[in-house]
């Protein structure tokens, strides 16, 4: 284990060597699906995702039987500029709600068999007002990083991340334009549902954080106008990479949080999968830079994790398909 | 219960007859969705799927418990005209499979704690060639119908009819070209996957079973150009409507069936939702004239029920969210 990182190059070395997916069971598991009593190609993408999830789990035949839900909830100076529709107060309340199976990642992560974990972090501290100096310290950083890391448990066979943050969908819009460029009226979306006013001072936020803060290091720009949930999110998906364990994308948030791994290290979330797509934002624009097409495209804008766990029953249906069904053999089926 | 109909205006008539949503429960739904905590729309279609479901079941805060799976099986005379790249004995050979459990549809229902029942219509006596004459008489149209519709388990609370049948999506094509209007070129796919001579056989096929019926009564289209899986999907679906059992749309076939009842009476598939969208022949446009949007898009073009299968668990947790979430005051969370 890695982790606790002391600095952030320990941090930064893990990723360069993170293990990758296994050919062997790759190629295995392709042979199989080719042998399943269905044309070939019938079930589409969820070939694809169980070959994929095969190949990340070393096991041409796999069950997926612990999937994780974690979500991490942090607090936003910048909630200051008046960028929510929701007073900073509910980042906690729903966090109660969460602990009393209230919300609805409650009832998502229940009707998935999912495990499901919640992590305040300092809520009582929220970050600096990314518009007057940067989010976060360093060790503010590495401490969000690590909780993130030691959140996930080794024996998970998926990880959902997800989040609850007043104030984050700024947050997440700033960082995903220092990752890839572009300006507030690019990225920021109405969040929980912001008016048109509401919605010009999250660009104007932006605008000022990118203004302020020019980092062209990844984890700099997570430090400066990221929030604790969303490091801690990447430093979940980073642990998910180190035990083989593939994570299941959510929203906005989750995908920027996500973005600083791969602009850190390129591949660095090919064990990932995008679960939805969100009308949050430029959701959208922020998959294509990753390369990544979502399962699903409902409408949410929850976060929460919420668009991940409903994916949860898609690549549970993709690799229960994979390992039970009967080849034309084994059923005594006419092959074409 | 109607069933069983001893003539095809029974039918018509009980299809004239059929109950609606009550609109109590959706009224109640309705304002239940807007006191759960979470931001005003947030959970995107999902909300609109949980006050559907509740309206049908007349229950403001339903339960999914019982969902069943039916797979109606049939052959088909036109296979004769070289339409399938699999022989006609591959259908029996994949009844035995879902009876063995080892078909992807077993896995799906399995995974979404669905009951699932195969019913095998007379696959020894194939329908007629619809390219030589009618592919039913009166009696078998009857006989499929009533099958279908004693299928459903009135205890059941969602309802997904699935087929087995070689050959059966160019009695589809068919079937929609005779509802809707086009030729073969419009509406045949390459079904389990035919080559394009193949597919060329299929949309002649289509074009000459349209030249010699031109039937303008939707259930004179299905007595000439359909099969018995069709036909019986199509009762089963007006079983469902009768008991208030919420439906989902499978593929190309099954959303042909069901087209048959839409046709007969405006508003007869108020009570079902497309699951997907079918990679096979036009689906899309097919949805298009119902007037259904698919909840799910992933290339999937396997029939069996498949992709309304993998949808249950998407209605599943729409209905596990709006039922179980705390409101604002349970969870004493500021609202907006």
């Amino acid at each position: 284990m890695p982790a606790p990182f002391t600095t952030l190059s320990d941090f930064r070395n893990m990723l360069v060597q993170m293990p990758g997916s296994e050919a062997v069971a790759i190629a295995q598991a392709t042979t199989r699906n080719g042998q399943l009593t269905k044309p070939p190609g019938a079930l589409g993408r969820l070939e694809d995702l169980a070959i994929w999830y095969a190949g990340w789990r070393g096991d041409p035949r796999p069950v997926i039987a612990a999937p994780q839900v974690i979500i991490f909830a942090g607090n936003h100076g910048v909630c200051a500029q008046g960028v929510s529709a929701f007073p900073a107060e509910v980042t906690a309340q729903m966090v109660a709600n969460f602990e009393h199976g209230g919300a609805a990642i409650n009832q998502l992560a229940k009707a998935m068999g999912a495990r499901m974990d919640v992590h305040a972090l300092s809520l009582d501290r929220p970050t600096q007002d990314f518009t007057q100096g940067p989010a976060m310290t360093e060790a503010e950083l590495l401490s969000a990083l690590n909780i993130g890391w030691n959140a996930v448990d080794p024996q998970a066979d998926l990880l959902v991340t997800g989040e609850m943050g007043i104030g984050n969908t700024t947050s997440a819009a700033a960082l995903a334009a220092a990752l890839f460029g572009g300006t507030g009226a690019d990225w920021a979306g109405r969040g929980t549902g912001v008016d048109d006013a509401g919605l010009a001072r999250k660009v104007a936020a932006v605008d000022a954080g990118l203004a302020l803060h020019a980092p062209a290091d990844p984890l700099a720009a997570l430090r400066c106008l990221g929030g604790r949930e969303l490091a801690a999110m990447a430093g979940a998906m980073a642990a998910a990479r180190y035990h083989r364990i593939p994570v299941i994308l959510d929203g906005f948030i989750c995908t920027a949080a996500a973005a600083v791994l791969d602009r850190l290290q390129p591949g660095a979330l090919d064990h990932a999968v995008a679960g939805h797509l969100s009308v949050e934002g430029a959701h959208q624009r922020l998959l294509d830079a990753l390369g990544k097409v979502p399962l699903l495209s409902l409408g949410l804008r929850l976060g929460e994790g919420s668009g991940a766990a409903l994916a949860i029953g898609v690549l549970q249906s993709a690799v229960a398909c994979h390992s039970g069904m009967a080849s034309f053999a084994e059923a005594g089926v006419s092959d074409a």
